[in-house]
């Protein structure tokens, strides 16, 4: 499947434990009501503070952001504050008690999780879009989202690319 | 979320019944074993395919199949025969009973399904990966997958996208 998108989850236990993971099965599973999905092992530090708040945030990143995403994938938050170490803003949300949102991302999704299927290798975490924020800097002059200054990693096979050229809006075929 | 993949999924009824339909909520949600999330209206045509067959195929276009793609969203299955119409070409699988490749996509993706998980707008279908099929022309002259070759098709905020310069490998924060 390609391309998906490099996304980190932050996520903190009611007794103040918080980590950020690198997920890039992530994807969007419903619009009414907005529901995004995320995959991860049940190893992952994360993990277990999205079941003990029963929040995550779901932070998309710039593409200049690659160095912190690849970081945030390599290290345990066992091991490490991950905000600390890579000069992250833990921000509180809107909706959520817990979870904190990646201030330097451009788009912070809260949700509250519905569910957790368990999959094998990874439990998928069903999570209902509470609060949405974008960064003014991703937006046009309309207040509508601009994909080039929103500027998304997408990750493909191991590897990290920007995006290129724009094809054309969803609809292109009605008209030839 | 972005970017997503923008991906064909093709069904087919043991009636014979058959079509395509266009879903950006993709992504996978389990490496072993192997499986895939799909997004899909119940109201959709190949939805009712997926249902009555137990299988679906999830095909990975390329940038350049954009038109075709889009043509895939915009119609139903219960008006026209999209193979047909899009001039696409329908594959017996290695794995699948019914439902049938796209033969013109450089991956496609045998699914048996193994959920269906009711969300409100949408329905998201848990298929494992039964059967993969890599073009060679998206391959290097390792046999491994050439993302470039790929091309694969991004779908962000109702725009398509190709991408653009490759960021460097998973692990490049390891070499900070």
């Amino acid at each position: 499947m390609a391309p998906l998108p490099a996304v980190l989850v932050s996520a903190a236990a009611p007794d103040g434990r918080r980590s950020i993971a690198t997920a890039a099965w992530a994807g969007i599973v419903c619009s009414d009501p907005p529901t995004l999905g995320i995959a991860l092992r049940p190893t992952r530090f994360t993990h277990g503070l999205i079941v003990a708040s029963g929040e995550m945030v779901v932070n998309v990143p710039r593409s200049d952001q690659v160095k912190i995403v690849d970081y945030c994938g390599l290290v345990s938050g066992r091991d490490e504050d991950k905000f600390s170490v890579a000069g992250l803003t833990p921000a509180k949300g809107q909706q959520l008690a817990h979870a904190p949102l990646v201030a330097e991302c451009p788009v912070n999704l809260e949700c509250r999780i519905k569910d957790r299927i368990t999959l094998g290798s990874h439990d998928l975490f069903i999570g209902e879009i509470v609060g949405v924020h974008v960064d003014e800097e991703a937006l046009d002059e309309r207040g509508r989202l601009d994909v080039a200054r929103l500027d998304p990693l997408a990750y493909v096979a191991g590897q990290y690319w920007k995006l290129g050229e724009r094809l054309g809006l969803q609809g292109l075929a009605r008209h030839k």
